[in-house]
């Protein structure tokens, strides 16, 4: 099979293309070349001849943008999808969502709930996903048969949890869980996920950092996600959350904070000085009834943002399309202002911004030559996509992820005219609903 | 033909059906039969023998629900979808919208941009909607030939309009309107659509009124939208606008106010008391960065309230799943409390509430025996409505308008298996596309 091997592996042909970089503009009729799992060169179509190549997708009527980057979420709570809403927070979590964890968690479930999740997040236009949950080692198994791009993290605090019933060791788990996955894949890079200030004591959060930095990898928490968390971590520490974290010396840019709602001048000051990372989560602390971080704010410090879904039980999707249409409006609505976040800064941090949450800029979240081939294609031939004046616009304000037609993630083609190549979807499907079953409403 | 008629016209088998009628749970594995323009016969499937049918739609993995009602928009807008985003009130309204409506509406952009609307609507599970604009006639015709339900009113306003030069003729314009539509179609109400409270004399306002009570016909109206409103009210005429329209008499059950924003607690008493209807718009209002109306008040003081997309100036689609997903989790996040606006609740706003609204609950918004069969098909057989605990839950906060399979609206199969039934798709876009061009960005 070797002869008939061409030159380039997969050729994008046509339509407008959205690169993402800084300063460039909407290309339109273009020829995205993927050779491996690179791009090898963006051009207009028209400046040379079509070169042999073993695939070609033909984009005209769509638009091609960076693949999406979910940076927080808990895949495999899509076997929670549902289970329980419009709850007072804490019944919520404890009377509900912690109870089924503890009931129903095991590495099946986990398994084919985070394939569940691979299946949902291809078919909306992500790419790489950050995520943090337990029994992460079948997160990892989901995501390398998915072929999608991941940062999957165990998680850690410091009550038994789902596949570590002694909390004291806790810590050994996550430790061997990177050594295990550190070299395992180009795609996956293995990290801790320390539950929150509340839920894990300074000694764990100190132990998790260590680790991490030994390894050279990111560490992930919710951070000031509840006033609850705020009240409690001033009546431990004296300190608000952020400061109490940067005086444990937690605060680096390797920490990637999900939420960060509950937020003074301070503590925002802080962040963007230690460099730390914000995972923004609009539908999330909406639903769950939180507040409004203060997303602009933020930007304007300089802080790196990314969109993130969470998970399934507080949102309940892994659409990153809607992510970014809530988050534009909310900005616009809890500022008064219809200038915040216009789309195109919104589509930045759902791609580069995203990217740079993960330490991975110079690898993804644009689209140009050198850059892994992590490419979107949205279907723009649709009713509620036409006509078309601005595609960042109709990105962010008219299409959900049900338009994206294909997906490639490191020069694989893993969704094509909306058909998984890696994954057997109704499988999975049939297999989360028979697991379902068992856990009921 | 006429001995192959069947004794039934069109019988849906299999699935999950919410009726939307008070105090009914979802029913499952389900038979809804359909004679004519109304449902005849709801059951269980296994209770008898299938009977002779005109035709099956097989809906198994689906769930049923009544069609989804858009309380306020203005169809024709799709043709400026995206033209303007991300910009000052003002400089949206008075240097983008008005301006582009002035230059490029007339009777052919309306009628192929209401087609457009019309295929968007339907294929996300409209099937009824309530619309203002000009050259209303065009919307009518629209509407007619795409077999959806609707509410269409002729806009008045006191300055030069497209398609009425002369504000001095609005109303006989809106008169002749009436006159012309009051008889076309069981599925077509026309009505008046006084465009605001600012844009309209008090002359203009109680004309309208009187008018549309002549014919016991809706009037719509902008109320309370923007703080501008409220201010310029309270200068002309010393009151607030909802105590300046009752000083008028305009307030009474036929009353459509959309979106209904800056309300203290008196004006909601006074709109409670006249049983005014209200239009929320959750994503217009968030996208022009307006204000969070006090939809749990209203709704707790027995105000009967619908959801509305607005037009796609400010939206940017007409994709009600959307809306109820957003309206729910505004309503938590506004009021910092997650059990505000359940799903069941947002639902019920959507389809019977809608139905209220416009006051034909007697014919529309529930499935039972006796009511237009104006009914969805929503698949769940994909990754994102998987698992199911909840069915409410499941399209709210998981589904959007794409998930929609089967369209029935007054008897009639208007979108079977994602494939519209009464109109040219791809001649519709490609008409939109070919006026936008002249538009531009």
């Amino acid at each position: 099979m070797l002869g008939s091997r061409k030159k380039f592996d997969i050729i994008i042909e046509g339509g407008t293309l959205l690169t993402m970089v800084d300063g460039e503009e909407p290309l339109h009729d273009v020829r995205v070349i993927i050779s491996g799992d690179k791009i090898q060169e963006v051009s207009a179509r028209q400046d040379s001849p079509l070169p042999e190549t073993n695939e070609i997708i033909n984009s005209e009527d769509s638009i091609i943008l960076p693949g999406l980057i979910n940076t927080h979420g808990h895949s495999p709570m899509t076997i929670f999808r549902g289970i329980a809403d419009d709850l007072p927070l804490n019944s919520w979590l404890y009377e509900h969502i912690f109870p089924a964890e503890a009931k129903h968690l095991n590495p099946d479930t986990v398994y084919w709930a985070s394939l569940l999740a691979c299946l949902e997040m291809i078919a909306s236009g992500t790419t790489t996903f950050v995520d943090g949950y337990f029994f992460a080692d079948e997160i990892i198994r989901a995501t390398d048969k998915a072929g999608i791009r991941a940062l999957v993290a165990q998680g850690v605090l410091d009550f038994p949890a789902p596949g570590v019933p002694d909390p004291k060791k806790n810590l050994d788990v996550a430790f061997e869980f990177l050594e295990r996955w550190i070299n395992f894949s180009d795609l996956i890079t293995p990290g801790i996920f320390c539950h929150s200030p509340l839920t894990c004591s300074a000694g764990t959060l100190l132990k998790a950092h260590e680790i991490s930095n030994r390894f050279d990898l990111p560490l992930q928490i919710h951070l000031s996600e509840t006033q609850e968390e705020v009240k409690e971590i001033k009546k431990r520490a004296g300190l608000r959350p952020v400061f109490y974290l940067d005086d444990l010396g937690l605060l680096n840019s390797r920490l990637i904070a999900a939420h960060a709602i509950y937020l003074n001048e301070e503590e925002i000051d802080i962040l963007a000085k230690r460099h730390v990372k914000v995972a923004h989560c609009p539908e999330s602390n909406m639903k769950l009834g939180l507040s409004i971080p203060p997303v602009v704010k933020m930007l304007k410090k300089g802080i790196t943002m990314g969109l993130g879904t969470d998970g399934c039980a507080s949102n309940n999707n892994l659409d990153l399309f809607g992510e970014m249409d809530t988050a534009a409006k909310l900005a616009k609505i809890s500022d008064l202002d219809p200038t915040l976040l216009d789309s195109r800064t919104v589509l930045k941090m759902a791609t580069v911004g995203g990217a740079k949450v993960i330490g991975l800029e110079n690898r993804l979240g644009t689209i140009e030559a050198g850059k892994k081939a992590d490419i979107i294609i949205v279907d723009t031939n649709t009713p509620h996509m036409t006509p078309i004046y601005n595609p960042y616009s109709q990105l962010v304000y008219s299409a959900t992820g049900g338009d994206v037609r294909d997906v490639i993630i490191n020069g694989r083609v893993v969704y094509r005219d909306r058909q998984f190549t890696t994954l057997d979807r109704n499988d999975i499907m049939a297999r989360v609903r028979r697991l379902s079953r068992r856990i009921g409403g």
